[in-house]
């Protein structure tokens, strides 16, 4: 199948990862979301893809988004947050929208609170990287990328 | 009570809704969402009654035009998508807006995964019909109008 | 498959449905089985199809037109009363008989006991209408019948 | 409200209750079905009313003669054997039927397996007696006419 | 065994049992506690037995209670208020004074909220008689006097 | 223990068990029910005994079955059907009998839904043989005479 | 309904509390009981109420004193300390007093172990105040006041 | 630490709170929104801080008012609304923003359904009033003004 | 940290254990309550430390003389009786103690009831002895002089 | 495929059951581990099978003897013995291996403690024969030939 | 019965324990196996008994060794580290061997995460000691011949 | 701290993983393990440490080798297979190293079995990557040197 010759990966950032660098450094580390993003940017022209980075609190900005991808992405790196656990219309949405999705975690999920180890997205996920700080976001692209590599 | 010839009817479709005829056919049908909305208004005028079709991906806008009904509509016919499972503040607003609402499901939930089974909303809905493709939709409306004829 | 013209559907009632209309009219409306049957038979008329109505108390009875199906009937309409919750062997009934079927409730079951939250059929049925009276029988063969056409 | 002098009374002996006397004496006594029956119409004189001893082993025997009960007797006292734990349509039968009804259990059903100690038909009984062998039946005589000259 | 002409029974009322009559009649009867040790002694002497009556908010006392019975009284007939599903102690207790012991409510737990339904108790008893009012302890004297005529 | 030269055993087969060889032969095999009970018949010859064999949809035609082996068969070979995970009025009946029964399935219901993996039979049985097909039976049938001879 | 001008108020302290200030008061802050009775007598002086305040390590004596409350007081402020998780009796007193009643904790009980986290209480409590150390006290008072004025 | 003499307090109407007053006063009572926010005003001047009231039913405006109360205010008094028992995503919002929170209900939760007893906010907040109508708002700034004086 | 000679230990018995001795040996032990206090004096003294023993069936009792323990006993060794599975009000008398405590049980609760597995107070002491009948006593009494001895 | 003239099995004994007939033989029966394998040798004989046996206490030996049978065996009988219950590993070794495997068990698994009826390899074996003591084995073999036939 | 003058007891260390006194000593405490054991020696000569030490990460060997004691040690003290919460298979060893277990752990499990709290070991041993460090292998050394000596 | 200029990384490989390559290729991939221990090796030197493999099926052999790396090892990759569910042992075995650990899986262990979603080991590594196929050895890899990188 005929392509552009860089392929096109959404970074999605869900509710209070704004915050990042401001609060609980001990918890989340101490990179803001932007240098996050300008890190990504850096390992994506590394690997030969790009990467549109994008965060929002609204669980529907998500899903629009994550529908968008459906026309214009390959595949899609997430950090779901709090929804993580609590969002069945979201997990719907990377169903519907069909691509390569993996999640990424900051903090390790099951070291905390017995609410956060379940998560409701992971089944609809190719595979999950998660505990390593702002490391989860770039070995997460990674792995997206070798998953859309071996086409599955 | 005296009111104008035609009852209104507001149908409201969750996340993910806008996706239908697009991707997973074989869950959801082929029928995309502008092709159920023409059949709704079809079948409206058939029984006397109008409809007024809305997507949003956003809880809060759903729960807003819910509320919207207390005093524009008779009664709400909505697929609530994923926010079936996980949301309270949309039972709360149907509850809130106090109008027959009759909830209507595209595949038998009852077939998918444990956590699709309990639906937050049936309790505070006339009822629900469920698994009949965009049947499901027509059949709901017909549920809902035969429900305000009876006055309840 | 040569047919002859007009669809057979096998409508059944389980336990206790024979009360209706004697007893708790505020849950289960004021219509008997007779009148039920009745509208059900004129709808079929208007819908190209024939009704078979019966009613038992006997699981075993049930089990046994279920199977019965197999080779009379080409589609199931069942409420299946208090046996809804309970009965595995219906159910595996079903399944065996293998023949398209709908599952109706008069009460909305979601606002009722919390045993009564949980179907074992609907899993193994096209779909359900829960909550209308005695319209959920109507709107359940109306159901029922648009799956039949659509040959699912 | 004016009746005729004596009150009947319906006694329903659910599954495996015609074994009686014969296996397991050590957790039901050994007393036979129609020693109890014999022992509840001697009961039944001397308190004012009359008794109609029925057994059977199908659920749906049981369900029918609670319907007839509508018609034709004050009250129902019934030891439900093991359909106590299993039968909704039961349940139903009682609350459909509508009259005043008293569960009885030969043996103390807390004391034996777990799946034992939770009836589906105590709360829509009047009251139970449980654990005494054949004098629960006599005890439950005894409360279910009590509760009937109490009107309740 | 030669004993005195009349067995003597413990009667033991628990916690808020001393409110009877005052508070909430459409729970538990209008018949006052006094009222009902009248009312039992009357039985008793028709039965050939004496009976000891007493109140107690203080599950302390109650055990002190249960366990004089081991050289004063041939049974207990007790009806243990809110500690019915609390209190490991009081159950061991009975346990310790190994006298036949019958457990009674006045109304019917199973009708009301679900952590009423279990009783830690039953399984320590001969069996139990629920629901029916004042008539419940009378029910109960008689389950008990006959429990003992057989030495059991 | 002196003994007619022929010991009988009583075969039950459960709810749809009638529908086998018919219907969904990649779970149940296609060997129909007439031809599972000709093997039977000779394997007993083989192994020195008699077979009865008897199906019936209604649980209270093999209740009553049960109890009649009784005084008529040394022992049980049964298959539950879909009674399996919800009849105790059935599993009472096979206590009440007091001969010793086998159970048997011919699918894997470890490999199926959730609420197959619960046998309420199992515990009064002397051991369950699962998921050889048609040979589940012969295999039972092995080991009820075993268990027979060894008086156990 | 006519009243003397100064409404009483009885406020109850649990199991514990009369260790208040002596141990863990990093959990419990560092005023003593008699520093919180006698700011609580201050703010009734000044909301135009007087109180009444007892503590005990005895559940029983909590519910005389809330028994009494039905002839000496208008409503009841209470700290149930560790029954709060485990009483039904003190429940059912409260219910028995049927008088307003607010519950009201020092520790935020939800930070704190699983099995704080249910009160059996609060359900027959007006409301509670939860977490602002003895300022829960003084807030809780100013909930009772309010709505004894409300009459409610 | 230096600041401007008054403190300024965050108060957040969660979803649905839009429709106070208008439905269901036997619930929440017959003040409205801006009753509420008039009292809250009122009470702020007598305590000596101001207060700035929002109400979305998007849980992103809330979890971005939230984020901006960071910078811009003291404290938080939220009522979540139906957000209480589903929002993940709110409760690290809360934590993220680090400022003394104080949850308020109107009605009393744990009276209502099941699901509507457990609160995902409460263990990241100060403490909770929960259950005086909109008196809870009053107190709960009272506690909240409180624990800002105390520092914690 | 100077100390007087003797450390001083409180012994405290809970409900039903004054009964040991004269019932259910074959769970208990045949040792009455004296003899235990006997040979724990006897222990006590050849270990340098004198213990103070108490028995009562009143939770208030026993929280009463757990509190006393703050200034009077270095350590407490403590059998809870059936307040083990039931009384946050004495877990909670432990911790505002704060003394070592060693919790004992004379049988092994493992073996028994499946609620008698779970104690409350376990969290909150030492360390726990259970199983060896009266030797429980004395190797709690070993365990605890050893544990202040380490000082901790 | 061309095989040489006699199947191989491997028969595997799980941890304990090289302790056969030397203790608990009222749940195990008096058979010796060798007078199995005995017996299994002379059944394999008459089956036209030959049988290899071998028994280890370490999981590790059992899940390296399954992945030897890759390629040296045609089937698999096994009794897991304690590992029933708790080896994934073993599970996932059965899988890996890829043989018919038949599960077998001395004693009846559903008569006994609870943590004993779920089986973690029911679910990945072919089927299973459970409770006719040293029967098992010899069903279990003929079963697993039976399968083998069946090319199943 | 006549036996040797020296009682031999077989201590058992599980998985990890090779490791204390290396890590984590503020749960585990300072002392190291060797210093343990050598501690056990010195108290078994003063006991009048010998013991033999084993440590291994390998739950195969603790089950040989366990076995090996039926014919060479008169009882075993264990300490089963991680196994004693998952292994079905070391439990049912020590019912094999027959021999009076005693069961010991370091920490005090019951303060730990929710899956230390229930020992799948504890209801087939005499009894446990929990939490005393080093001490709890002595006071279980002292149970044990305590026990022994008891002839239970 | 000096150190000599590689670091040392632990590869653990559970049970199950030698089959690699082998069996269940949809499931697994089709890298053997010695493939992957290869690319290892070749990763590892672009990152400036060594890594040494090894694989077992026995868990006792992974504590070891966890024990092992104290002090050989700077960190530890793990893929734990089927014990990732069930192995306490092989959890404080890790906790007992202190080393900091990574756990990979294969397969995405979300999209499986119940049983799988569950790890034991997570809480005590410093994160995972889960369902990358043989990336997910890689990509752990980077995760475990960045996580020594940085010290943590």
């Amino acid at each position: 199948m005929a392509r552009d010759p860089k392929r096109k990966v959404l970074v999605l950032h869900g509710p209070n990862l704004n915050m990042l660098g401001t609060r609980e450094p001990e918890i989340y580390g101490s990179d803001s979301l932007p240098d996050i993003d300008r890190s990504l940017h850096a390992l994506a022209k590394e690997l030969g893809v790009s990467v549109e980075c994008r965060q929002s609190n609204h669980e529907g900005d998500l899903i629009d988004w994550v529908h968008a991808a459906l026309t214009q992405h390959e595949g899609i790196l997430i950090n779901p947050g709090g929804l993580t656990h609590t969002s069945v219309a979201l997990r719907d949405a990377i169903t519907a929208a069909g691509k390569p999705t993996v999640e990424v975690h900051l903090s390790n999920i099951h070291k905390r609170e017995e609410f956060r180890h379940r998560s409701l997205l992971s089944a609809v996920c190719v595979g999950c990287v998660v505990g390593f700080g702002s490391d989860s976001y770039r070995l997460g692209l990674r792995a997206l990328v070798g998953s859309l590599s071996r086409g599955k």
